[in-house]
C-alpha cells in the first residue's frame, strides 16, 4: 500500500502524528488528514516536507 | 513504487504537471517538487489535495 505516516517536526525531532495517511488537504492554515481506516485529524500548522518513497509526511507548527 | 503524479487543477480540469513525484516541499508560497528521476519543478501556487492511495497530488494557482 502507498499510504504514508505523518510526523510532527519539533525541536529537531519527529513525533508520529497519524499512521497510514491517505488524504491530505490544506484548509485555511490547517492540514486535514484522513487515514486508511477513516481516522481524521486536523493539524494546526503546515507541511514541511513530503517524501513519498519514504512514506513520510512531515508537518510543522507555524 | 509509491510515487504520485502531480496535476494542476484549473477550470474544473486536472492537467498533468510532473510524473512520479517523490519529494514535495512548500517554499514561501511555491511548491518544490522532485521526481524519481531527479527532475525538479517549482509550482507557483499551493496544494489543493493529495490522495496517496490514488497516487495523486493536485496543485492549484493561488
Amino acid at each position: 500500500m502507498c499510504e504514508a505516516n505523518a510526523y510532527v517536526y519539533k525541536d529537531g525531532k519527529e513525533e508520529l502524528y497519524l499512521e497510514n495517511v491517505d488524504i491530505m488537504r490544506p484548509e485555511g492554515g490547517k492540514i486535514y488528514l484522513r487515514n486508511l481506516f477513516g481516522e481524521q485529524r486536523v493539524f494546526e500548522g503546515e507541511v514541511k516536507e513530503i517524501s513519498l518513497l519514504n512514506h513520510k509526511i512531515v508537518l510543522e507548527k507555524r
